[in-house]
């Protein structure tokens, strides 16, 4: 295939240079995932309107991605890049401060509106379709979790990690999804001062 | 208006005498909310469609629930019932054990697949409607977490009670919604020993 310049996104049919394949066309196709999934959610997603976003024919993005599944992890895999850096949170100092630094590291993903909005999309889809969990399944379990686990000392790490996950997920739920308050307006650092100790007991606490 | 025995269910535009209102009617209408709300999710249901499901007509589930918020949010509060009795599991017993009996408590909901599959179905609308969010919030923020904060004696109650009910949230998520491994399939026994003494911990550290 010859290489082409990014399409200028617009209505219709493309026309035959447009759906020429390029690293380019690539990193628009994967922008307009992104912009159609965090808008409409996995299940109203569609490659062909994915395809129309990006002013490509859709046979383009099964080249490049595959299945609209397969499109929605390449997608969330960018969405969710920032998260992904939380186990080296856990390296970067002792064990005795890892609930600290990972709460604090996940608060800070999520009070940014660069990084939550698309945190928030992930999260409606993978709660509403099954396809979309799988991929968010794969992502934290195998990305996320089984990294920090790999790092802990105690019995049933995994396990431990899950749980302690299942701490800054429930805050998460319920400040920025459902937005109850007291917790939606409480201070950040009035929650992470109780949330820490939490996360440190699950990952570290015989 | 007079007294009817409740429609059987069926296509079509139902007659005068099926529309005539009574407390069975009532019954027939919300039992059809709730199973339009918990296959469709709150955005794909309509007062139209749960009125054809109860085989009477819509003007008929405006007259006992108003609007289709209203309709959701009585359908909810009967699917979320036995939620609901968590508080008087905290009157139960001494405060030094409330964090074991709320966590037992709430996993009993959870893993009765009757009580489960509409809890489901809720937290679903609520991740993905701003409108069943808002009812959702005054469910467990009026209902639930208000009447466990009443009676603790810890400052800001109510900010605790949502961070000992976020860890119970997560878990929730992780385990039945997104089912992540091992903690989608660990025993609830091992799951239990290490959630309720961090809901103990919410609720009772100074």
């Amino acid at each position: 295939m010859t290489a082409a310049t990014p399409a200028p996104r617009r209505r219709g049919r493309p026309s035959r240079t447009e759906t020429a394949a390029s690293p380019a066309t690539r990193e628009v196709i994967l922008a307009a995932a992104r912009e159609e999934f965090s808008e409409r959610g996995y299940e109203k997603t569609s490659v062909r309107g994915i395809a129309k976003t990006a002013g490509v024919d859709p046979a383009l993005v099964h080249h490049y991605f595959g299945t609209k599944e397969q499109v929605f992890e390449a997608a969330v895999a960018v969405a969710f890049a920032p998260a992904l850096e939380a186990p080296s949170t856990v390296e970067e100092g002792p064990l005795e401060g890892v609930g600290e630094r990972l709460t604090r590291f996940i608060f800070g993903v999520w009070e940014n509106p660069a990084t939550r909005t698309p945190l928030l999309a992930i999260v409606r889809s993978a709660v509403n379709n099954e396809s979309a969990a799988a991929v968010f399944r794969r992502l934290i379990a195998t990305q996320l979790l089984r990294r920090i686990a790999r790092q802990l000392e105690v019995p049933d790490p995994e396990l431990r990690a899950e749980l302690a996950a299942a701490q800054l997920v429930g805050v998460a739920m319920l400040r920025y999804v459902i937005k109850v308050e007291p917790l939606a307006s409480a201070d950040p650092e009035q929650v992470i001062a109780r949330i820490a100790p939490v996360v440190q007991s699950h990952l570290t606490s015989p």
